[in-house]
């Protein structure tokens, strides 16, 4: 595992561990981790800080420019508010830990030029799976089902 | 002007009183609004609070039958990022006070299904115009250019 994904499984740990939606995410530049973050449902009652948003919002604003340089880095396939964001900010390069438990926005990001890398992991998976059948109806608010 | 309108407005005000940039929007439910908000870059350093974000958010955690029967009201065309939330809510109609300003993605939107209703205001157009001739800077960075 490379140790930015690494990155965003603690921070999905560190969801569930919190009694949240594990789904963790980091905003790497140029090799540098400069925003982490997950989901924030249970938490702080979030409906916009999925893993991919807090890790943005914990980064702060930045330039454009740094957007353009850098890579997501996400343990679940992005919805299409965490895709649209992705879209908004230009990030050209999203690494996504699975896509079995849910299938975000792949398509959208792939036609609006973003390059997708699903590394499909078990371990990804795993949390998102067990945390399904212990609390189904908290994922299915947080896909808006 | 209609009355959520009008709070849209209002809200875009008050955050132009905060410094900010004026952007505002409510979400209704059946004729009741239950989450107003405005851009929170300035004032909370915020790269994910829109406008329509934070009336989402302040609206809190709703079940998915709620955003279905919710209409989202917004002084401007929204972005991808506040797109990408109205789909994965499925809210299934967007008021847009203007789009002369800022074109969002309003065909995308339109491609999931969701209804927009363009209302070319003059008021929430100046209120964009005469923000962005003073800070083209914070505006340029609030849509990731």
């Amino acid at each position: 595992m490379d140790e930015y994904m690494q990155a965003a499984i603690d921070e999905a740990r560190l969801g569930l561990e919190e009694g949240g939606v594990p789904i963790g995410s980091v905003l790497v530049h140029r090799g540098r981790i400069i925003g982490r973050g997950h989901n924030q449902r249970q938490q702080r009652g979030s409906v916009v800080l999925h893993g991919e948003m807090d890790a943005l919002e914990n980064a702060g604003r930045q330039p454009a420019q740094i957007y353009r340089e850098s890579v997501l880095y996400t343990t679940l396939s992005p919805c299409p508010m965490c895709s649209g964001a992705i879209v908004l900010y230009g990030i050209p390069r999203v690494v996504i830990g699975e896509n079995r438990t849910f299938m975000g926005a792949e398509a959208y990001l792939r036609a609006q030029g973003v390059e997708l890398n699903v590394l499909d992991s078990d371990v990804c998976h795993e949390l998102m799976a067990s945390f399904i059948e212990r609390y189904p109806e908290v994922w299915r608010e947080d896909i808006g089902e």
